[in-house]
């Protein structure tokens, strides 16, 4: 096992790489591209790698279904970190050409809708195809096969490529968010502005389900931040969902809105408590009123004034 | 205090005292008429009696209000037991009364609706004046201020009267509950057949509090009995509600919708986990799926288990 | 039938005759005190009266159950109308007592608990006894058969008596609410501070009918202002409610809330729609977003170009 | 506009073609392959074809994403049929290569994790390099750019390839749901087995909007039968929802439904109603008590007899 290696989803130059050299503990591992989620989530579980940064949802296109799919299965991992970035593409293309050049373009299939506008404006008549990572779509371009691809600017130095155009991005407020995945573990302290990640699998045997499973969370104050339904891959019509909730493990109402759900539930799987990534203070409500710590430790202790007949 | 003795709602000869009668711990007892539920249940507030014996809710005419309000204010008291009695009136009046002879009747405002049809076939033309009890109304007319009253047959050797009829219901399956109601102290010990009564009121601020109440029961599997409304004599509209519900407080599913009351409400008064009365293997159903406490036990250890990281 | 007779719940001189005068049409006609609820409403049901006169609510003793219950069955009538009296009561002897002349007093039993605290505090050792009514407990002051008796300090002159203090109320803003009922005919337009009054019974096959009940109310925004629960007579535990709910049964909303009532419901009887009482302008609540009349109309006409295909 | 196209998702091999050649007027149709599902749909919307024929879900894969969000935005489109298809590829070679000469492997980045563990057990040296499709893939390999591409069996002609292995698929019961997708227009008759696709954006003044969308639905007895979340583009935390549910949009209850969805949600768009694909009459569920349209009818004619005072 290495403590001091950390995987991600490569190849160098994504944007993967580049949330990843966000979080200051980046500095003093080794950082090692891999060619797939999998392969990425794999090196944690075999205790290659101590962590493993990987995409888990974007504004435009919505989850990452690999690494959704991927944490919902296979031994356990958990979710210690977040890291929001914004996506903006650059269009990349060998030293000496020009934007009237560009007949070829590639990248990731993820990027295209995101580009798709500029594209149209811009360059009508280029002919898109899908790169397996904006980065790949780096290295085919170097290698000669397109005329420019569309990755983070970040990427031209590693593949000897220049930025036609920088800051391409067909929606406002584009980004992605990545996660840092370990083995299970106590996960961190609490801080006030955190997010609880579960996967819950409904039974045959109760319909309306999901209404029972949001219940579970609204009857205890927990606000839902995510919610993702994933095939089960049993069939069309045989969901889980992947859903991340306002508030850490150890707060009371969030423990007990879990416990709920494991008790309806033919499977829950636990991802993680971790601080929310740049949350305003703003954005951090007040819980619902009766759903604080103090709330339940308060009810707890009537209940047991109840039971001992005192009161 | 007196450990020996029992009050219950008087006269001599209620129904109330033939419901006190069917409890065994009534033999080796005192047992002492009081003129009204409050007198009755302050007798045990003050110690003079250790137990008290109240009528709570008719079949036919719904809450006794004069009980479900005594019990959810002033010093706490708590229902250790349940009688329910079905409810048939004699006609009792004087030895040589006849039928014919009947111009008069009385007996409880409550007994009135639940004989009217009787009356209006067989009397139609007696009149009808209330008393402050169905015995009262024996004892007024064995003073002869009265004709006949509707009472229970067993009142008539008390008050010297013969039973003109018997068996007099308008409502088949008429019933009568009773409580036993003692001061606060440890519930008894779960039979697998219990019920559990609480009071609740709504806060102002919690729009649409009476389906908020319901959910908390809901979510954690717990039945409903039982739930009436009472007003809380802040003026027309304000409302707190008194709730029996199937199950023992020291059932897990139990006290975790308890505590969720107490949470969102501004006030719940616990009344009570005792035996239910009277009631069929077959009318106890098997909890609701993942609500037993073996479900909650297995839920709290998994929690533990994902908040120390070990899955 | 007779257009020009109103009957009230009697005798004379009780708090429903005062409520009663409070309308301007009980100027022009015959006012007829009834013996008892089911009288007043039966005159109406025969046509020997145009409209009856009840009390239906309590703020200190909750609802009138046998106006509650008789409207629920029968032949139907409606309410017109609500009048909201507040309620004090005056001490009324016979000319020439004192108050530390009275050892007896009587009453109504409605009337006891709101006294309650006054008669211990003013006089601890005076013994009550029930009368039918408020009016008759005056009458029999009147035949010497108690010292006083707690009545409607309008009362006094009707049987000769003298008021001994006035303004009694246990509870501060106690108020009886009464209502103005006649056969079934087409309510009167909407105000826009109106209220809707029916009983639904729940289905045997439906568990957690209640939570169901509420969710078509409120899935429509439909406001509750009152819920009362009365048994059925067919035995302990069989409930139905009687509801009283925002708004008029011409609103869009509430017509689909009772149409969803009507179809999950072996019965719904529908009693009115008719004006607030003394309702301030503040106390009428803009509706729930989305649940105008407007947004209905709008919503069923985007329905109908869905299903022409013209969108 | 040409009424006799039909475009769909090329290029020709893929599975979208074999499924558009299950539907009868296929045969009578030009199948013209697009290079993408905007384009393919863009062609309807423009008029140079009068149906289009895009997968839309896959049971392992989940939603396809392109279609999900092309359909919820831009010009309006209506479903007017689905197909569904099992899944299993076939490992498509150059004539005279054999299962060891396989060093290189493509395919359509969906077919990946569906022949993931088929590549683990039997080829586990190969590389998997990804195409744009799964025909495209088959190209490549007849261009001699990889040594097999994962396609359907049907593929192989098309590009001159042998298939060396068969019935590839991971997960048993793997399948692909396609739409027919056209211009909006009146939907079908229903057939007693239908589905309605609606896409319900939330408000962001409507806390717990999912579960309020839930209710609509609940409410009516209107059973769900797909939800996927799809981000809106406003940025991470803002969603809406792909729907599809049991029933079609001239029964009552998916009416009353859809105008209870219109009402609370900021944007509502109606997809279609359609029979459902190969569904067996023992899935078609009898609809919740009170919820089948003779149930409206009646509780509408009540509501007008109530609304006219005759009853």
């Amino acid at each position: 096992m290495s403590a001091t290696r950390f995987t991600y989803l490569g190849p160098e130059g994504t944007f993967t790489e580049a949330a990843l050299r966000t979080l200051p503990e980046s500095a003093t591992r080794e950082l090692v591209p891999m060619v797939s989620v999998p392969a990425t989530l794999d090196a944690v579980r075999s205790g290659e790698a101590s962590g493993a940064l990987v995409p888990i949802e974007n504004s435009v296109e919505g989850g990452v279904t690999a690494t959704v799919d991927e944490l919902a299965k296979g031994s356990p991992l958990m979710i210690y970190r977040e890291v929001v970035l914004p996506i903006a593409f650059a269009l990349l293309a060998r030293p000496g050409t020009t934007l009237t050049d560009v007949k070829t373009v590639t990248g990731h299939p993820v990027a295209q809708p995101q580009v798709r506008n500029w594209l149209a404006a811009h360059l009508p008549d280029a002919v898109w195809e899908s790169a397996a990572s904006n980065a790949d779509g780096a290295r085919l371009v170097q290698e000669g096969r397109y005329d420019a691809a569309f990755a983070g600017e970040f990427a031209a130095a590693t593949y000897g490529l220049t930025p036609l155009v920088t800051d391409i991005h067909d929606a406002a407020n584009a980004e992605t968010r990545f996660v840092l995945v370990g083995r299970p573990a106590r996960p961190s302290a609490p801080t006030g502005a955190d997010k609880t990640s579960v996967v819950i699998w409904l039974g045959d045997d109760r319909p309306g389900g999901l209404l029972e499973l949001l219940q579970e969370f609204k009857v205890r104050g927990v606000n839902l931040m995510r919610i993702e339904s994933r095939p089960t891959g049993r069939g069309i019509g045989d969901y889980c969902f992947s859903v991340d909730a306002e508030g850490h493990i150890t707060d009371r109402r969030m423990g007990e809105a879990l416990m709920g759900l494991k008790r309806i539930s033919p499977q829950v799987r636990f991802l993680g408590s971790y601080p929310r990534a740049s949350v305003a203070p703003s954005d951090v409500g007040a819980p619902v009123p009766g759903t604080s710590d103090d709330d339940f430790v308060a009810a707890s202790d009537w209940l047991t004034r109840c039971q001992d007949g005192r009161f």
